[in-house]
């Protein structure tokens, strides 16, 4: 199976580290499609989400007739529809992970979302996403957004309020560093249990007004901007949650 | 020196297991007293926060005459204001970890916070932390409130953004392992660095306004409750802060 990268950020560099073994890759540009093979069994277009309509548009006008191969994005925000001109060889191809350049990863341990317009498409994708990792779902698009909102509540926004308790704790003159065991025993519990709900601490589930107040104060008098919005909130959701 | 520990929780049987090989220690019911020892050099009263202040008036009303070692809570959202009775043995020992009963903890890793109110009691604290932990700073009531507060966000908020997401994950057919690996890198990354500031990823960061708002379509579609508002605080606080 002849397989081609178009793009060359980080998820374009790891999918290439990652078919090299298994397939004829090759790497074509976004920006002038240099490098584009029209006997190409699947075509990856791994560019910025807001790139991806612009790039198809160019491949189809460049090699709409004679390009007979599968397209697919990467994106785990946006819909397949972005690709409706190639119809039934249109695809998505979602790793749900997050791509440092420099790094190394285990691809084994990435899940892959595939979706497919036909049955032959969804076919390639799935073996494409078996030899990776041997994680593989189907996923229509829909189902894909909500999921990577969940990547945003998992990890965008607990890397948010890491950043927010790091700021804090500037100000008590003490390191990140320091919070550090302690986060990594709330990951491990919420890890080994696959169920991040039954293993919830802290004053709001222990609806303990007193401190949650005390907190608040002193947010509001010490940390201007959204900390105590954030805490109330964030406070009233856990108490929401397990009432 | 001879300690004992007053209650007998999650944190006064890890503190009883941390000491129990450098210290001659004992445990002493907080409800009756019972084995409270008049000898010991340290009394360490470790029960719920709002209980202390009971614990703490019940020693000065049982033994206040007899007993002149120190008398040291292990809260970190309590001032030591609370053991005012004790004058200058009063004294605060807070080990910054979450604990569970049935978990053996790397002792040596948890940072303790240490705080008394003389020389002596400060000084006799430090020795007990650096005893269990070598990782002992002193720090007074409201810095270890605010520390507190850091690991309110850092611990208990991310583990309910972890709830939050898993709850999508279900409407999607996903289990919550799907996400570890992304977790994972996450946490590695603000770890190695120390600075969860310099690795922010995300719609918000990216000021993508269109994700952004299709997500929280999506959120006040099919997620009732507080999802959609946490989603719009969150990614609001991302953006100021990386103005």
């Amino acid at each position: 199976m002849k397989i081609q990268i178009i793009g060359n950020g980080n998820v374009a560099t790891h999918l290439y580290n990652a078919l090299t073994s298994s397939f004829q890759v090759s790497n074509v540009s976004s920006r002038t499609l240099d490098g584009f093979d029209i006997s190409s069994d699947i075509s990856i277009i791994c560019v910025k989400d807001d790139a991806i309509i612009e790039v198809a548009n160019k491949i189809f006008e460049f090699y709409g007739r004679e390009y007979n191969g599968i397209i697919a994005h990467t994106s785990g925000s946006k819909s397949i529809s972005l690709l409706d001109i190639f119809e039934d060889r249109a695809g998505v191809l979602y790793p749900l992970q997050t791509f440092s350049k420099d790094i190394s990863l285990d691809y084994k341990s990435i899940p892959f979302f595939v979706e497919g317009k036909s049955e032959k498409t969804r076919k390639s994708l799935l073996e494409l996403g078996m030899r990776i990792s041997g994680k593989v779902t189907e996923m229509d698009s829909r189902h894909r957004i909500k999921m990577h909102i969940a990547s945003v509540f998992i990890c965008n926004f607990t890397n948010h309020l890491l950043t927010l308790g790091d700021e804090i704790l500037k100000d008590c003159g003490i390191n990140f560093d320091v919070m550090v065991p302690l986060l990594r025993e709330t990951m491990r519990k919420a890890e080994n249990t696959g169920s991040p709900f039954s293993t919830q601490t802290g004053p709001a589930i222990r609806k303990d007004k007193k401190v949650i107040d005390s907190h608040i104060n002193i947010l509001e008098e010490d940390f201007p901007g959204n900390f105590s919005e954030i805490y109330k909130l964030l406070s009233k959701s856990i108490i929401e949650t397990y009432r």
